[in-house]
């Protein structure tokens, strides 16, 4: 009997929450996102609920309007390093931007990353959609859209030839002849590109699942073609299993035309799920959260997504403003989502503001309804696993103590580690080391 | 009764070692560079000898002749990050080069290890002595070595701003009202300046400590410069008291001149104990690890000091060759000494390749005649403590389980920690936010 296909769970560590107004919350500890005690009682809750990953998000510009959980929160690389010594068999995914890094430093970091969690690693690639960035940057100007993208190719690449400098034999470390290193499986990429220059070799070698996992998280036409081509895993973020569904088709497919297994680039939706004992409880809960979002706050909250525009400008209850091209260059597919959607339904600026502060997800209920959307969503190919945010405070802890039993039970999701690197919970092939292949492909060549 | 003046301790954890061939050593794990659990090991032992800090040294550039631990090693922020999850009191202290770097990055990066280690964070500026840096870094020119100072002071400019980015009591973080910070406390650099454009605010806070603590190693006049203005502790090596004694009365020196507290710039010369239960075993150990060094190994050692020269091109027993203006834009004091002894000892280039792979320190015999010498060069004014190199694999352990049993017997050295915060242990003030200064000054002119 075919082993029924299993269902994949991250989990968005995000201190006091992605939106204005969580740590008003009662529950909530209200310095959560420079808490460390608080990060490492979640990664082991998340391992505890046999998650494949934890996700940590970022961003490279602040102005007083930003959300509070982006004022003031730790860096990816150092908060995923530290988590990697109080765990043992999670994903350890951060986010780290193309548009103003150095891949020699962000390949050397997530490499070691890598080393030091005995291969759990991921790095969720993103473009930097703020504008503000590059004011933080040398202050010359921000890539424009596509532009980031083709950056990012090419950035990738080098980071993943220098991750092959060494190939998985070089360190022979033999004291009895003094041999360290076979310098024929060391190698220099010698980059020379549009973009970047880049010699080479890398000075740390591949970890134990060969590279970092590649996240990627674009779904304007251009980000989902580099998705499909690139990532081994893509965020999306939809509201119905319909349109969720559509996606998971449309990259399956973009990924299939690449050349690539389908079944090697899993779909991550983003789900915030609620729950309460009763369906009436968790909508309580809900409107507990939902009620502490002032309208000002939700007017910052939409203002970011389109450059940080200011919407106390505008009538409030007036439809919803035509901005023209605002937002093109930062977030394109979520700007002209609201835009549509409130042409669309002829909403008012308060309506789409409070509605873009506190999303309403359909994963809000008893712990044997959320299951069963998940159940839908992951049967219907929709999805292979998703990205949990806690819309609560103790969204992360209701949903390991209460949902995952649940999933566990209805067989479609495990109840032990399969192995200690991401690849190896997420079923992902251990790719291998350019180097070695060619020589291989060589070897045959010459055996004909 | 004044307390006795406590000397540091600092250890250099550092893989398989800054030489060619401790890798071989019949105690060494020939993997030790990137092994955690190894890496976890020794900073428990550092911290239960109650160390002030524990120090991770970088590079950015290796060729197939470089020393074993700079090919495969940990890259420091995320090794330091790790550790720090592993530690409750020692410091973190790592290096990171202001030539090859963004300010904004680097000043986030290190604010993040030093909130998830509760202010522990220490940063060793180097300007990346290495001309091959650059070939990883967009290929463009090495700045020379001067400029490469002029670049630093402004790095480190812009880093320190952004640190003061919020005010201590910036977060107010109250939920009745719904006020997370307070607006005012909250500062924008907008730093213009010769080499960086960068805006902030910075996206964290600062930590318990204030800012990390600022390290440095420069022996050039420029590097000394630099240190006693700008550093809170400077790593130096010297091998022998006396000349130790000038640099720490040169460098204070230079620091009162700069209008400093000279008991605010602290001096740690690194030292290589090599321990025995007589001077006999002690001398035998240091054989042992010196017979380990092949010639081909010394002269590749002793190119990496001069751009990579190659050095077989020469004959071994003759005198030292003349090699000009070599290595002046890189090591520039190093190559110096190395040529100027060579120069007046008359020596061969056997001779000084031998020497500079093996180095051999004052600090070898019993733990009784380790700990004088210690004592000595503290009480003479030629340190304020020590960086210990581990010369052979159980260096460390050798220090702490027979070195500093005697240091505390002998009233110089702490028996317990004073505090859990870097600068509270190495006795350095916290540094005052710069925003909060200026409005008390404000005040105080009001109030006249």
């Amino acid at each position: 009997m075919a082993k029924q296909k299993q269902l994949k769970l991250g989990a968005l560590l995000h201190g006091v929450g992605g939106g204005t107004s969580m740590w008003r919350h009662p529950d909530a500890r209200p310095d959560a996102s420079v808490n460390f005690e608080l990060y490492k009682q979640w990664i082991r809750k998340a391992e505890e609920g046999k998650f494949d990953l934890i996700f940590i998000a970022d961003g490279l510009y602040i102005t007083e309007k930003s959300i509070p959980h982006f004022l003031n929160r730790f860096e990816p690389l150092t908060i995923l390093s530290a988590l990697a010594a109080v765990s043992k068999n999670i994903g350890l995914v951060g986010t780290l931007s193309t548009t103003y890094s150095e891949p020699f430093t962000v390949a050397r970091q997530f490499a070691s990353l890598d080393m030091i969690s005995g291969g759990r690693a991921g790095w969720n690639i993103v473009t930097s959609p703020l504008e503000g960035s590059a004011l933080n940057y040398g202050g010359k100007e921000h890539p424009e859209h596509d532009k980031r993208y083709e950056i990012a190719t090419e950035y990738l690449e080098v980071t993943r030839g220098l991750w092959d400098s060494w190939e998985d034999d070089a360190f022979v470390r033999d004291k009895e002849s003094g041999v360290f290193f076979d310098p024929e499986k060391m190698h220099t990429l010698n980059h020379q590109g549009k973009f970047f220059s880049v010699k080479g070799p890398l000075n740390i070698a591949r970890s134990r699942q060969g590279q970092p996992v590649i996240f990627q998280a674009g779904s304007s036409e251009v980000g989902k073609n580099y998705a499909s081509k690139e990532a081994d895993a893509v965020f999306s973020g939809h509201e119905t299993l319909e349109e969720a569904a559509e996606f998971y088709r449309d990259v399956k497919n973009r990924a299939a035309a690449f050349g690539r297994n389908p079944e090697e680039v899993l779909i991550f939706p983003g789900i915030s799920p609620i729950i309460g004992s009763t369906p009436e409880e968790a909508e309580r809960k809900y409107q507990e959260i939902a009620g502490l979002v002032t309208i000002e706050n939700a007017l910052n909250y939409l203002g970011r997504f389109f450059e940080h525009h200011d919407f106390s400008q505008y009538p409030l209850d007036e439809p919803f403003p035509d901005l023209g091209d605002l937002g093109k260059n930062s977030f394109q597919s979520g700007t002209d989502k609201i835009k549509k959607n409130a042409r669309e339904k002829g909403l008012t600026l308060r309506q789409v503001a409070l509605q873009a502060a506190t999303p309403r997800s359909g994963f809000i209920g008893t712990p044997e309804q959320v299951a069963d959307q998940i159940q839908a969503w992951f049967e219907e190919e929709a999805a292979d696993g998703f990205m949990i945010t806690s819309a609560i405070p103790t969204g992360l802890e209701d949903f390991v103590n209460q949902v995952v039993p649940i999933l566990q039970e209805r067989g479609i999701y495990r109840t032990g580690y399969e192995s200690d690197t991401l690849r190896g919970n997420l079923g992902l092939p251990v790719p291998e080391n350019r180097y070695a292949r060619k020589k291989a492909t060589a070897g045959q060549g010459g055996a004909k």
